[in-house]
């Protein structure tokens, strides 16, 4: 019979599979001879084997029993002796942290008879009311809000503000009306069998692995639906056993910005869990250093421990239980992206670790958050600060403030930028926190619910800000001087900070520090694939400059034709109705588009620029309603039904399949022939200035050989009548993206006619799935169904759309041996399909200027793993 | 040095590649000791190498001359000897038919000098304004017309009808005239060299091979633009001699019902080129056995020569100079699908050919012609006989006259079915006579080109209406009995008898023939794939059952939903807003369903019934004018605004690509358990009826498998409940459709849990090139360029699309040896899509009831020729 139960002197960090984290770290601290409650943990396989078939058999419930036995002779206290009552705390923890899952009970073993016994019996209320309200949460699933009531009805009647200040009488009323509640909602008495309540407890925790939450949660991080969770049974230790008794939370350093200090706080006579809740806003571990010296400098030589043990930043939570100091749990701490480049760097200068293991610490995910997020300093100097609280996660951020995760996600789909304003959060609200641009929370430490998601999301977070009413019924922000926002008013916020201000502020992108340039120099002298850009204005390619781009992966030409002066001329030209007219009009956009590449020539000296023909279809270039229709009308002298009846004739069934790319070359030769010659000769006469250019031109949408060589032979013909009229050639390359599946499956064919690849994978995956991006809500039921785990368009489908990628590698590469492969779409700068693209022999990936970052040490990390 | 000229005595019918047809065949003739003027021809490979460089060596050149000196020793003549002027002919030829190509120079040798010389002036100018005409046209390019205008005046001028009553004087001014006009257009001279004359219309043969409707002839007819095509040169006789000579054309059988008696027609005094082009009506040849029958009876005996050597019905151009016969050209006839039937039965009674070789002489192509176009009796007794001509091509058809070319394409794009009405047509006409419905023409006879070339494509045709007038100005067609039909108006046109009535009449049926029953039953035992149908109605399905459908591999479930009373319910569906609504409005559409599928089972009795799920998104079934809007919203008693909101709610940017096929059945699962219940209900309610059933349900659009258990196990778990209730079980099979591109590739996960794959190649095709159908439009450039030569939706692409197909079954057949594999959509009709899925080891293809016949004989002749 396979072992699913393991005490935690059995474990160690190696088991984390089946341990999950929390348990391998128990069992490792354990071994370090820290001092940890005893306990055992419940294998992940377990989970598994339960949630498939929804029983416990008898020969796992006995491991689970005989392991309470060894607590109990090492504990000398006994599980439902009411002499000597074992208390058990029992929490999820799966291999992969998933912090905020309603997963934990303390207390476990409470029961009437015990409490009768108990002399200390404020004491024993307080333990009983916390298990009957949270057993009745997680384990049946009953409205937490209900149990808080009485909470604060009782408040209310002896007008005190925190828990902490109920007596024993409230206490004894609550735990009273606490069990009524529970009876009146399950229909029978709270269960005083111990066995009944950690067994329950055991299979609720299985049972939490696939609620919704979690579900999303893990879809939101990419993580393996089927490893199950982990359950630990541990003595309890008492935090609120007196006032000589807390629980508290530490990081061995600063999770915000890096820096090398203890960082925590803590609550005297509490639980874990109310600091985690936010409840009451704790003490900053500072004041433990006054208060508790002994404690506090014990703690600290523990972080250090764990650190140098675990080699990176420790989270660790511990209770003092009666002047004695317990460690329940120590785990590698999130953090900000910038404590994390801090930490890293550190830990190298500290021959912590290596520059390869620093580069794995980073979350490639993250880098994005790292640079582009600052206030503007010449506006700062006209706004007013509402308010202040705790920085509890770094960066900048403006929006319209909504008090309701629902109102949040209406104005995002309508692409408002939002701040999300709450009293506290929950696991509830994550969904509402990944799409707003940050978030305030009036109560809660920086270890609050909402900090650590912020935090570990990159979003701006100001927590703990006493002085202002959120009025949810009216949805105002009130601050302290009674200024009143109202729903939909802008404020913004600065997470690094802790600064709330009354209007919106223009960003600006934060400098480079010193520690990030250290770590991307070991990022750098580690990767192999080139880091281009997608980027097609001056100011994106000044940032992917400073971002560290190789070359610009893909510019899109059309982009260039929307400024007001050139739409007119481009209009002009899709109407026109003879080649003359035509011939006119892009004529006149010529000089336009020949500065647009010289400046961006001028800016990539020596690096190649991937410019890309005309890719979409014209009627994206024409007005819709029928104000702007009239204008165009009066402005080009058309009549105004005629223009009517050829915008309708442009209209596709299906544009995103329809006349656009190549198609648009090979119907309008004249755009391809303007468009070569803004391209080379503004190449020429940029080299006669000096400069290196290195155009490559890459023809959009080919699903046949034949219609690369038609454009390729008028580009040709085009570029000798343009060397012979500078008597001056150029080196200049004309590739094509593959993003039709038929362009991917005659890879071998094109391959010998073109001088690089460039997988357009956003259009790729959509033709292999045949889904619509645009029209793709519906994907929303199947990651509610679980059909789907993860966003295709995100992230390369490696096991469909990578298949044909692939093999059309391999097909290019067998004809033509010096053809230069990489990637562009949002998917270039996504991990997991970097190292794809990494361990499948691409040149180079291209991306946002802002994922560059991330893309660089995406490849780095690739190609250690490898 | 290559030999690019073969004397007629040195070629023979197996060189067809390099000689063409007409080549081979006047070699195969001469062999036979058959009456040929002799003559020899210049490889298509020449063609080939002129046309890539546009000139010809003086070697090249010398195998010509030395060639023409063969001829001059064979018949005692020498071109350009005044004394003894040797004449020649110059013809296209290639090894594919392609008729109508302006390829004919008659008469090259004749010029002033030898005119000057000759006795019969008359016919010496004959000669001359013929040679003159048709070299202006082919040569140089120059408008026919204009040379025909003189013709016109001359004619006017002396009121005559006919060119053959033009006397000496008027041929002497047709002549001068001619050269004055070719003087003016080409500031030269007529050439009096005929060495120049000879040479330059080998180059305008050759020329002729790129001409815009060459490229379209051989585009419609998937014939390889490489080919080129060879140049038969031969001594001219002369039909035009006398009134004892003439030129004449006879089929060996009745090409148009395939009935064994000589047939054709003959003009006195003229040359060939007379009756092709339809300006004088012919005699036919039934009148040539009381005028000539020692000639008549000759060339009986020649075409039976002919016919036993081919062992085919052939198509024979003759001469007779002087009551002496030659023979010009034989070729197999082109003609109806009757006449192809009829003769492939005879020919293997008379024990000419085996039942596989007339298997392989029958175009499966023009199958669906064969059956579907008769009026409807009783309609006939109503309606008005307008005239009456020659049935020139079989069939029934009714439609709206148009005069002209662009104006029956742009009614034709609108659905509109019309009719072509000219006075004769020529090879500019055949993008035209390709859209309609049929068509009709004033003058010509059978062989006009009119008659062949709707023959060819299996369109009515009536020629030789006399007693019509067209009004090309007023376009007006007017009746002998002044009755005026304009533009627009509906006739009807009976091809197979020579009618033509005054309105629209329903086509019906026609009945299989017993040669058809003979044809049929030889194909059947040849072909080893199984032929489905697609069908959904009654009608459809009976027809289905006629042609010889051995089950039906797609029922598109949707079309049952647009029915009046069903769409109503199934508005009112989708528009709910809650499950118990939609489930109401399911439950009413239930009996519905379950009654189509009743029928359509019982009529399929022991075959097999693939029913597709839902496929098309829900806003097809939605009203798109407000008028329907307002009066749905009052029919649902629902807000209008709120009903606007849902549609608009429900528009998609690409439809094609968005919330259809399975991704349906996962967001609404009770339209799935609706039509699996009226699937399984019905069929179990038959069975105990005693019928077979043999029901598939096939889901569509499928591109992960997740998708496809997730709906497998929602059918498996009605089918049990259904199996409960009824206490019955039965078969059923589930499988998918494979139309995504993801589906294809990731064959072998999906084939694990799939009973049978269907490849719909529509959308397959569409995915793959990533080109909407609907949008489509585009790639008219690409052919008028020349990037694609075939329309890749109506045959397979078999390099790009088959590649994926080829490997999705190999893959599908490793995992799973007994999944049924075939092919629903357009293509499972196609000629080379069958022999793709006859290679590729498919059990199945599946396709309109009316191109049944076409795809059982289609897959005879893969299997044959396998």
């Amino acid at each position: 019979m396979e072992k699913y139960v393991y005490m935690f002197d059995e474990g160690n960090i190696s088991m984390k599979d089946i341990l999950g984290n929390k348990g391998a770290n128990l069992s490792e601290m354990t071994n370090l001879k820290l001092n940890v409650p005893y306990g055992f943990i419940i294998s992940s396989h377990l989970c598994k084997k339960y949630n498939s078939k929804k029983e416990l058999t008898k020969t796992e419930l006995n491991q689970i029993i005989s392991s309470i036995k060894k607590i109990e002779n090492k504990t000398n206290k006994q599980f439902g002796n009411k002499d000597n009552p074992l208390l058990l705390s029992v929490r999820s923890g799966s291999s992969v942290s998933m912090p905020g899952m309603m997963d934990t009970i303390l207390n476990i073993g409470m029961n009437d008879d015990i409490l009768s016994k108990m002399d200390d019996k404020r004491f024993g209320y307080d333990l009983y009311r916390r298990l009957i309200m949270m057993y009745s949460d997680v384990v049946k699933g009953y409205d937490k809000n209900k149990f808080e009531e009485i909470i604060t009805k009782e408040k209310i009647r002896k007008n005190i503000k925190y828990d902490i200040d109920l007596d024993i009488d409230s206490l004894k009323n609550i735990t009273f009306e606490f069990k009524k509640l529970y009876k009146m909602l399950s229909k029978s008495y709270f269960p005083q069998d111990p066995y009944e309540q950690l067994i329950e407890s055991v299979k609720a925790v299985f049972n939490s692995w696939n609620n919704e939450r979690a579900i999303f949660y893990r879809k939101m991080n990419n993580i393996d639906d089927s490893i199950g969770t982990a359950v630990n049974i541990q003595e309890m230790v008492y935090g609120n056993l007196n006032n000589d008794s807390l629980s508290g939370v530490i990081f061995s350093r600063n999770p915000i910005n890096g820096s090398n200090e203890l960082f925590g706080e803590y609550l005297i006579n509490a639980q874990g869990e109310d600091i985690v809740s936010g409840a009451r806003t704790p003490n900053k571990i500072s004041l433990l250093k006054k208060k508790m010296p002994m404690i506090y400098d014990e703690l600290y030589y523990y972080s250090k421990v764990l650190e140098k043990h675990y080699k990176d930043i420790q989270d660790i939570e511990f209770t003092v239980e009666n002047k004695k100091l317990y460690i329940l749990q120590t785990r590698n701490a999130k953090r900000t992206i910038d404590a994390s480049i801090k930490v890293a760097v550190d830990l190298v200068e500290e021959k912590l670790i290596t520059k390869k293991e620093a580069i794995l610490r980073v979350n490639p995910n993250e880098m994005e958050h790292l640079l582009h997020n600052e206030f503007d300093k010449e506006e700062l100097k006209s706004v007013k600060v509402i308010s202040t609280g705790l920085g509890a996660s770094s960066g900048c951020a403006s929006g319209r403030i909504y008090f309701d995760v629902k109102d949040a996600k209406k104005v995002s789909l309508l692409n408002e930028k939002c701040i999300l304003v709450k009293k506290e959060t929950t696991t509830e609200d994550i969904e509402g926190m990944k799409i707003c641009e940050g978030l305030i929370t009036q109560v809660g430490g920086i270890t609050s619910h909402a900090a650590v998601v912020a935090r570990s999301m990159g979003k701006p977070c100001v927590c703990s800000i006493e002085n202002i009413k959120i009025d949810y019924n009216n949805k105002q922000l009130i601050t302290g001087d009674n200024i009143k926002f109202n729903e939909g008013d802008y404020i913004s916020i600065d997470g690094t900070n802790g600064i709330i201000y009354d209007r919106k502020i223009k960003t600006t992108n934060k400098k480079e520090s010193e520690y990030l340039k250290k770590f991307m120099s070991y990022v750098d002298s580690s990767k192999k694939l080139k880091i281009y850009a997608n980027s097609e204005t001056i100011t994106d390619t000044k940032n992917a400059i400073i971002y560290g781009c190789e070359g610009i992966g893909l510019v899109r030409t059309e982009h260039m034709f929307f400024d007001e002066k050139r739409i007119f001329n481009f209009r002009k030209m899709i109407l026109s109705s003879n080649k003359e007219e035509i011939n006119k009009a892009l004529n006149d956009l010529l000089p336009y588009q020949k500065n647009d590449f010289k400046e961006i020539f001028k800016l990539m000296n020596n690096k190649s620029v991937t410019i890309r023909l005309l890719d979409p279809p014209l009627h994206e270039f024409l007005p819709k309603d029928r104000e702007e229709i009239t204008k165009l009308a009066l402005n080009l002298k058309i009549n105004i039904n005629k223009l009517n009846d050829r915008i309708k004739s442009l209209k596709e069934v299906n544009p995103m399949m329809g006349h656009r790319g190549i198609r648009l070359s090979i119907s309008y030769e004249d755009i391809v022939r303007m468009q070569i010659k803004a391209i080379l000769e503004s190449a020429i006469e940029l080299t006669e200035e000096g400069f290196s250019v290195k155009p490559n031109i890459m023809l959009p949408l080919v699903s046949d050989i034949n219609e690369f060589i038609y454009i390729k032979n008028i580009i040709k013909e085009e570029a000798n009548l343009i060397f012979e009229k500078y008597n001056k050639k150029i080196d200049y390359k004309i590739g094509t993206m593959i993003e039709t599946v038929r362009a991917a499956l005659l890879s071998s064919e094109i391959a010998k006619e073109a001088d690089f690849y460039s997988f357009g994978t956003n259009d790729l995956t959509q033709f292999t799935y045949g889904i619509s991006r645009d029209d793709s809500e519906f994907l929303k039921d199947y990651y509610e169904k679980g059909i789907f785990n993860n966003d295709p368009f995100k992230s390369l489908d490696i096991k469909g759309v990578g298949k044909l990628i692939k093999q059309a590698v391999k097909d290019a590469r067998k004809v033509n041996k010096n053809i230069e492969i990489g990637i562009c779409g949002e998917q270039g700068g996504d991990f997991n399909t970097i190292c794809f693209c990494n361990e499948n022999d691409f040149d180079y990936v291209s991306c946002s200027p802002y994922r560059i970052l991330g893309a660089r040490l995406s490849a780095a990390i690739s190609e250690i793993q490898e």
